[in-house]
């Protein structure tokens, strides 16, 4: 079985083979003013621009379309409020499945839309991690749906892949490639991804200063669980997964720890010289950036914007 | 004198072959979210992505780079605290020539920021149209700099004529153009270009309810100045030029008003379903596909992006 072995890099190949039809080619811009204000040579894959605004759109459509015939009937299940919830509604839909999203009855109204508008079957619990692992076990017994994983999942890691992989293939070469890191579903998949493009590129986690779980456990090479995350980040609370952490472990370069207020300063920049709307989480490559201006400075810099779920207004 | 006549398809060439090497030939996009909303395949050139975030700067390009040797050496100037101020500041220091800006001293921190930071000398003036012209006079007598008009002026309508030109070159044939009518210098460029590439393609101005002199112009056959206008869409205040409103009395097809609050949901759409950053003036094409759904449902419809100028938060 697949799920018995670490994913590589054929696994991201594969991936990109089963979803390329589905997902956006997401552009790779770049700004001269950002550039000039850092000294440094920026390429952005925007993956707020993806379905759903988020690169989650890309590890839920490999999950989905790897189920066998008997597990497509039954369709998919999982606990999020976040942009893998909408990921995964969409990717059932355009599979023609069901899916069963549970959720905290407290998550915001702009996030219970947006699943909803999808056409998956919401399902709300009681606030706090024991009702939703307890909500959706019972789901699965009543529906036999397969649960996706929003991160710590094979499939799930090569489909994420995906973006490093076209970023690569469209972008002038680049040194230093910048993930965000939450549950590590992007990054791990992104190592496999640069690492076997070119051994060379050092690739560098962006973290909440507030939520540096994975700072933790990559420095001290054991696993540490996030506790009490504090950031305006929300796509980046969570604890990095088990398989993810062998992956980042074993592959990358340095996690770099960034402050909230950087962060807003990076949505800034992209509003206002880019035009583009990014959410915190998405904003955190550049923002290790401008934290760190003489270590970037000079160099050919990859960014990957992970997402753009800002509310209006 | 080029002056002596209207400006025509062949002064948009020449214009292009002047500008394009300083220009963004910025992208057309598109939404599946918002064509299926709307039933409408629309396709939009987004100008909020042009240097300084707006289609000015293609105008003030062209004025800049039409000025004989003599004239560039004293520079340019013009009274403006919007879009035009800070594309000529910057087509002025492109070409290492010096720009004046008269402005008033109530102007947004962030539109003398801007215009600021684009290395041009800013003159203060209080509040009102006679001090600006007042102050502006005084200050071409003193430094004898060329005098460009935001958008009644023959090389700035040939300038603005070219977003129009790209469009067309780079987009699926579309039945309708809409384009965002403020001064006209948009409007009038655009006509130029959509007119001769296909004389069927109807063009559509669209316009702020609360301040419709070009509707009340152009279906009057006589040009009507704006009067207390009072629109979020703070790009379309002006009354339309002189040379703009000849030109879009002979070549017009039609003027839609739009509501502020439509022009809201317009921008939010671009927000949400693009991730895009767009001013209210820039969103008024769009806008006026949502007010008008019976009109617009099964066509093919180009919107111009005008800018996308909106204070970050």
């Amino acid at each position: 079985m697949n799920e018995e072995r670490l994913p590589v890099f054929q696994d991201v190949l594969r991936a990109y083979q089963c979803i390329y039809k589905q997902v956006h080619r997401t552009p790779v811009l770049s700004s001269e003013a950002i550039n000039s204000m850092t000294g440094a040579t920026i390429q952005f894959k925007c993956e707020n621009f993806q379905k759903v605004g988020a690169f989650k759109f890309r590890g839920a459509s490999h999950a989905v379309l790897s189920l066998k015939d008997h597990e497509l009937k039954k369709g998919v299940i999982t606990h999020s409020s976040g942009n893998h919830a909408a990921a995964l509604a969409l990717a059932a839909r355009m599979k023609g499945i069901p899916a069963y999203i549970v959720m905290p009855e407290n998550s915001p109204q702009i996030k219970k839309d947006a699943v909803a508008g999808y056409g998956a079957h919401i399902i709300f619990c009681p606030p706090g991690l024991e009702f939703r692992e307890q909500y959706t076990q019972e789901l699965i017994k009543e529906t036999g749906a397969s649960f996706i994983h929003p991160y710590d999942d094979f499939k799930i890691i090569a489909g994420q892949g995906t973006a490093a992989f076209e970023f690569l293939n469209d972008a002038a070469e680049f040194d230093t490639l910048i993930v965000p890191v939450g549950g590590g579903g992007l990054l791990s998949g992104s190592l496999l991804s640069a690492k076997a493009w070119d051994s060379s590129i050092q690739v560098i986690a962006a973290e909440p200063i507030g939520a540096d779980d994975a700072w933790k456990s990559f420095y001290s090479g054991r696993w540490h669980p996030s506790e009490n995350p504090n950031t305006i980040a929300d796509g980046l609370l969570t604890s990095l997964g088990k398989l993810n952490f062998r992956i980042i472990t074993s592959m990358l370069d340095e996690v770099m720890r960034v402050p909230d207020e950087v962060i807003v300063q990076a949505m800034q920049l992209f509003w206002e010289r880019m035009k583009i709307v990014v959410e915190p989480s998405g904003a955190i490559g550049l923002a290790a950036v401008l934290a760190n201006p003489d270590y970037f400075r000079g160099k050919r810099v990859g960014v990957i914007i992970s997402g753009g779920n800002l509310p209006f207004k």
